[in-house]
């Protein structure tokens, strides 16, 4: 955690437009042409006030070249923080570049969770290499957390913290934090976790009990010993689902002894929930979820095209029910002009229901105890809107052809294909869902599917038993 | 703020299951055979344990008639804090049928912010009527809230909180905190504020500093000066993307003349982005924003209906671009079979582009310094794909229709329309924008059009040309 303590607001001020909270032009501009001249004066004048996030926000405007000349530039007054406010992209394009020995002097000045989250964007011989160049004590703690799995706890966690014995007093713990060197102390912290000769947490007390108690009290009496925690090896996004559950600030993490070994603070836990969200949005689109602006061309264009292709299997799979009616189609040219609404409004239907039903898979609110509640209820929509639907297209179709059959056709198709679509958009998410694939990248295509050869299908095979064709 | 000070875990275990953190359906059902029984003492037994959250989840999972007889049955050991945690339409369930002096009872026990979110959610009536049995401190205090405009900065704040003059030393502010009854302090705060005689925010003290500092250094020696704050009636959206950006816990807020009123924290926040990421994908999925799980079958029918009829014009203005073709539909009903491929295949493309555009504007990632260069990616790479999937699609309709012709009609239009969906995908949702219409509600049928109306009409425009039909 790193609240912005020294920083000052009027100089960033320059870089947000007052009004809009956008990032200016002119500032951007300045920084490229400072850049560009190499004048190390005039970046750091315009560069160095910023804070970390605003200083992120700055970099991946910059272009590919200008990022690590930017950090060259700046030399000491570079600050590494930022780095963990840029997409995946961005860090790379800059740490590539980067010293290895500039690299491990940053790592001093991060807290352990921001000097991770760097850390794990290097290759591994980099790796190996900065934390070779650290101090023991500091690479014990940063190797101890790279050795958890990638979005787990153990990654998300910061090691600096404070943790007192149960028997001290609330005075003696005030008395501990005035002796004590600031740069030991976390740089910003709530609670003071109490544990055992083995380190075992026996529970917390919140700043703001301490200070309230009487300078005599036992910090066994006042602190907190059911405090929900979380194992090192818990996944960062049901961490993050505790959080906002719970409205917790902090937790601490627990080894599977129940030793403390660090603890998560709500401001990487937001990233996390933001990160989810933007995720799952992504994935809905039809977007590899970690698809970021300032990925280079190529690497979109390919990803995209990969999707794409997915869903070209199911237009053509659609195409190929189109053409298997060819001869229905000659003979009446309307069949043709109705089809694709009969197929699009399906496949909208069932979009609708599959959001519905991706989202509340992933905040928890669907489950077991009420999946059967849900999926009638979607289906009585489904159902309730196809008759809708059916009588309005029926009625248009009528009209518009003169051909009374026609909209009777329309109608019962419509209807058909409103109640698979929302069928398909419940049920195609809750299987990959129990299966455990996640059912925003996954259910789009199959429910498309659905809705293009269901409305096709049940359009032409209606009508040509309806006028007789074939 | 209201972290689980007090509240154990072991019993609400029983509500979650261990392994998947879904709520058991058992536990659910024993609570409503216990209130369909009308047995206080079992229902009590088995919710009265439960935290905030989860009494909020388990109300959201039975029915609509159980929901007030569950608040009546537990009487005064009802924790109205849970309203907090579940949907409008449960809130409202539930607040219709609560006699007045019992809601006026609960605000007292809730902080605020919490007190103010029950208050909005009562018909001007019934909230001027629990206002009036409130105390004349906590009525004016709420007054305040709730003058606010809804989502705006004054509605999320909370009004209990510390401030003390700058003259103070730190050791008597926490001889200030250990004299005062623990009822008027806040139930969990991370920071006194210092304020002026006019209580003008000059700066505030966290709690760590606080407690480092020695008990005879001034206040004003160890407050921030340049923290961060907002005003009153700043957006709610725009002070989450603040807390997100800044990695903050918490802000103070001001009114006009920079007088302190209150302090936002975080866990409201958290609230606010994971609404604003929920309202984001409903839109996108063409589902009202504002559509909950809870929300009741005739509202949902209704609100899936309008959105719907909505893209049901879309699909007549692309069918009747397709009728104007309906002579070279006849001589060629091959074109009618591969012209929904070329229509859907654009309409993916355009919806990776929107996807992107919307959530990089709702991050406030894409601005005016880079829009220049993200349009010109996007265009290039639909472009790009419009002409791999040109030639896929082309070879194959050449090969499948045996008309080298077609392939290459197909393949013209894939490349037409790819482009023009992206230029749609970009350019609808940041006009939008900068109308301020929100692009996530409003863009994916404009987006339709533009390539279902494209697709048609460039693929047998095309092929009319082509082919010289007609």
């Amino acid at each position: 955690m790193s609240q912005d303590h020294e920083k000052s607001a009027p100089l960033e001020r320059c870089f947000r437009d007052e009004e809009t909270g956008e990032p200016r032009a002119d500032f951007v501009a300045a920084v490229e042409t400072a850049i560009a001249a190499e004048d190390a004066d005039a970046v750091r004048a315009l560069v160095a006030p910023l804070h970390e996030a605003d200083l992120g926000a700055l970099i991946e405007l910059l272009g590919h070249e200008a990022r690590p000349k930017l950090v060259e530039l700046m030399g000491a007054e570079f600050d590494f923080l930022a780095l963990t406010e840029v997409g995946e992209t961005t860090r790379e394009d800059i740490l590539e570049e980067v010293p290895v020995e500039t690299l491990a002097e940053a790592m001093l000045e991060l807290e352990s969770d921001d000097a991770v989250a760097l850390l794990e964007m290097l290759e591994p011989k980099e790796q190996a290499q900065v934390l070779e160049a650290l101090p023991a004590h500091e690479r014990v703690v940063l190797r101890r957390s790279l050795e958890a799995a990638e979005g787990t706890a153990g990654r998300l966690m910061q090691t600096t913290l404070v943790a007192v014995p149960p028997f001290w007093t609330a005075g003696e713990v005030l008395d501990f934090f005035r002796a004590t060197e600031p740069d030991v102390l976390p740089d910003n912290f709530f609670e003071v976790f109490v544990v055992d000769p083995g380190y075992r947490l026996l529970g917390t007390v919140f700043l703001d009990a301490l200070v309230r108690a009487h300078p005599k009290t036992l910090v066994e009496d006042i602190m907190q010993a059911d405090r929900r925690r979380v194992r090192f090896d818990e996944e960062g996004e049901e961490v993050a689902r505790m959080f906002e559950r719970y409205n917790l600030v902090s937790v601490p993490v627990v080894d599977e002894a129940e030793r403390l070994v660090g603890v998560i603070t709500i401001d990487d836990v937001v990233d996390v929930i933001q990160e989810a969200a933007s995720e799952e949005i992504k994935a809905l689109g039809g977007v590899n979820p970690h698809e970021e602006l300032t990925d280079s061309f190529w690497w979109i264009v390919r990803s995209r095209f990969v999707w794409l292709f997915v869903n070209l299997g199911t237009a053509f799979l659609a195409a190929s029910v189109l053409k298997s009616f060819e001869n229905q189609l000659q003979q009446m040219v309307a069949l043709a002009v109705l089809a694709p609404i009969v197929a699009s409004q399906g496949g909208n239907s069932a979009t609708q229901t599959m959001t519905v039903t991706v989202r509340a898979l992933a905040t928890r609110q669907l489950s077991r105890a009420n999946a059967l509640r849900i999926i009638f209820r979607e289906l009585g929509t489904g159902a309730l809107n196809g008759a809708a639907f059916g009588l309005i297209t029926g009625l248009v179709a009528a009209n518009w052809f003169e051909n009374v059959g026609l909209g009777q056709v329309m109608a019962l198709a419509m209807l058909t294909n409103l109640t698979a679509g929302a069928l398909g958009g419940i049920l195609v998410p809750m299987l990959f869902d129990r299966l455990n694939i996640d059912p925003a990248v996954s259910s789009s295509a199959f429910v498309t599917t659905v809705t293009d050869v269901t409305g096709y299908g049940s359009f032409l095979g209606i009508a040509t038993l309806w006028f007789r064709l074939g």
